[in-house]
């Protein structure tokens, strides 16, 4: 594998966006081909083997675009097709959510954890087992939060009725005593400032995106697949629809002008 | 063509089934065949393209199962698919634009008149068009409100959330000075309460689901297709993803026991 092969990033939407800025700041050098499955958002209320089976296809794509990785940027993709990738795949390829329960488990202090999520992302119960496997004594407190994803799409992300939606959604997390709260959805960092608003100010938030872009660069290290040309890397977004709303949501999310999404229909 | 054929249905997900519930009560012994889209809802935020293709595989499906008229009860697909599918039929077909149109024209007293739906029934400009059309004097305000839809599938249907939300959309609606407001999407009778109190006391809502059932009965009757057999109608309901989950939603809407829903890949 050539070490200047681009880096695989694909999600549901618009949401894994906040993890090509992670990975764009931490290895500017590596070039990444995003996929953004627009035609079929959301995933979260899904079922599991349709989420599969997009998953693979979205895998299919990037390989043929030759990545020498593959980074699941959608936790509820995480959740349910990450086993179903890696068995077909001889590249490595990393998902969401172990990176947010590493940092989730650094941080906590009374051993209390909360996750947010999709419907699919929470009822598979992937982050409380995980979570429970690394630690035993860990307590978990889950919660999905379907209305958040279209929230963030539509950009109302500090509006009052989003405060409001906030409010119920995150009333049993409130209850529950946490110290740290795992946004187990690359669309939620989006709506931060309103989710810190409505829960504790002792609450830390784990925004999976800096964790996984660490992995990341951690893992092609150890694989002797870190980019060594000293130049910045190319950014190609693909999307299975409407790519003109896409690129004006992607240049205000990455900070830079984006003018090239491409649309390409799978399935 | 057999009268005793069923008459097919579709929607996005299922708000289609306001449509088949006013169908139950203007043609009790017709027996229906539906199809909710629920792997690929929304339809709103979708391209026409994508919003075409996903109309013709339904309505192959459906006249695989001898419908003798369909009923297209999405806003999204009628206004921009209906024409594609006209062309490739020999049987009647009937969206939900018409019908809303003809109603509201007979309800206004000031040739004002509003019209929410998705941004893709907006856009299209099918509405306002249609309108000119039939009365070149009437002045139409139109609006788009994305977040109706997830909110009427989480089932928010009177949160305050889900008034805030309203007041914001609906803003252009109240300052219009219209006295009839369309409800351009078959979701939004669900939210009829909320909207009625957010918007003036003196304006008129029209849901389509009404008029579409007459407008089918007139037709049926039209090309001598009513159903003369003296027994209730069968009820069957397809969708293409989470049955289980659709079956409680249809139970609670169309008020009768709900068991078969089955599921069916398209595409």
């Amino acid at each position: 594998m050539n070490n200047q092969n681009p880096i695989g990033v694909f999600d549901s939407g618009l949401g894994g966006l906040t993890v090509v800025k992670a990975l764009r700041d931490v290895l500017p050098n590596e070039s990444i081909v995003y996929f953004g499955d627009t035609a079929r958002v959301p995933y979260g209320n899904k079922s599991p083997d349709l989420i599969k089976e997009y998953s693979m296809q979205i895998t299919d794509f990037l390989l043929e675009r030759n990545t020498k990785i593959i980074v699941v940027a959608c936790n509820t993709a995480t959740a349910l097709a990450l086993d179903t990738i890696q068995d077909k795949l001889d590249i490595p390829i990393i998902g969401v959510v172990k990176p947010g329960i590493d940092s989730a488990l650094k941080l906590t202090q009374n051993n209390r954890i909360g996750v947010i999520g999709t419907i699919s992302t929470i009822s598979s119960g992937v982050y409380a087992n995980e979570l429970k496997i690394k630690n035993h004594s860990v307590k978990v407190t889950s919660t999905p939060c379907p209305l958040f994803v279209p929230l963030a799409e539509e950009g109302w992300l500090n509006e009052l009725s989003t405060k409001l939606i906030a409010k119920i959604y995150l009333e049993p997390i409130n209850k529950a005593n946490i110290d740290t709260l795992i946004l187990g959805c690359t669309h939620y960092p989006l709506l931060t400032e309103v989710i810190q608003e409505v829960v504790s100010t002792k609450i830390k938030l784990v925004d999976s995106a800096q964790a996984i872009a660490s992995e990341t660069l951690k893992l092609l290290m150890n694989d002797g697949l870190l980019n060594d040309q000293n130049k910045k890397g190319a950014l190609q977004l693909f999307v299975s629809d409407l790519p003109a709303r896409f690129e004006i949501v992607a240049s205000r999310f990455l900070g830079e002008k984006i003018s090239n999404v491409e649309k390409i229909q799978l399935g």
